[in-house]
């Protein structure tokens, strides 16, 4: 028996899906992904266990639920009328999630336990599809108002701007200026754009 | 007294550096950060744990200097006459890295632990800030010869390029294809060349 579909829209899941999933990153964060469990995440929820079970049956399906439907990993999917303005939208939101706590804790976990765990790789490779998928109709956008060739590559333009974000921020543990967005979108614009 | 130095002409180290760089990556990619110590790297490389103190007082300081120092590590900085050449050299070499093993499990080794422990983050910080200053030469040519304006910002195109390369390989977890090194800094360039 369904207990109602979650606030998200974004799959089905019980009533409190988003308290189960905020219970979840916390404690991937604090515990990294072996030391989760899904008693752990019930209690910590105030979910019953067989409910969590009930949704998703293993510790790898509930974190992938909880990376791809939690509203604080969410990506906000602009429409600001040009593409420009929606590639900042959508870096600045990268920015976002990688630099403030509690997020950054979660997406550094989440990265750093990826070797370790098939199943977790397989949830964080779901999160990055699922952005992935949303963020293909701000470039349908640009190719209907003729600010992008149709053979663009939206994935190598992600992969540009994100990638920059994450090495940046994670790993060479550097402050991003307030002019590394527009700077980054312009130069990978001019550079999809001229071709 | 010193026993020589590196065969790296990076820096001064014991004769046997680069056997104990090895063994101190292998032991960080296999046991973690955490598992690591000095006894160990003794162990693995057979060389007295007094000579490894005498060199590097603390993990933290053999484990930076394994980072930047290890040959199979290193940026070998290109020079092909031309800055495509250059960039798509670097970041082959970027993706040979990520992908081949064993350096690929040292690397997501040394990323995953970076939040975990500050000392290995300072030395994550310098193997980063390492190359960047070993690339420089490569954007130093470019703008003599004209191929580059002189207000180009090297750390922001080397972040797009090597930051696509994380992404997709460590994040996303999918193949590179033939055609994305060429097709990166293609963009790249394009974007960096016109404004």
């Amino acid at each position: 028996m369904r207990e109602g579909v979650s606030g998200t829209g974004r799959g089905a899941g019980p009533r409190r899906s988003q308290e189960i999933f905020e219970a979840t990153l916390d404690l991937l964060a604090a515990q990294g992904y072996e030391g989760l469990t899904v008693e752990g995440v019930a209690e910590r929820s105030g979910v019953n266990k067989t409910t969590l079970y009930r949704w998703w049956p293993s510790k790898g399906a509930l974190v992938s639920a909880a990376l791809t439907g939690a509203g604080r990993l969410g990506l906000r999917v602009p429409d600001t009328g040009t593409l420009r303005g929606d590639l900042e939208a959508i870096v600045r939101q990268v920015v976002d999630l990688l630099t403030a706590p509690p997020t950054s804790a979660v997406a550094v976990a989440a990265l750093g336990a990826v070797t370790h765990s098939p199943d977790l790789a397989r949830s964080v490779r779901g999160f990055f599809a699922d952005r992935l998928a949303r963020e293909r109709e701000v470039f349908e956008r640009a190719v209907a108002r003729g600010e992008l060739p149709p053979d663009a590559d939206p994935v190598l333009l992600i992969d540009l701007l994100a990638g920059a974000v994450w090495l940046r921020v994670v790993l060479r543990q550097q402050p991003v200026e307030p002019d590394f967005v527009p700077r980054a979108v312009d130069t990978v614009l001019r550079g999809a754009a001229t071709r």
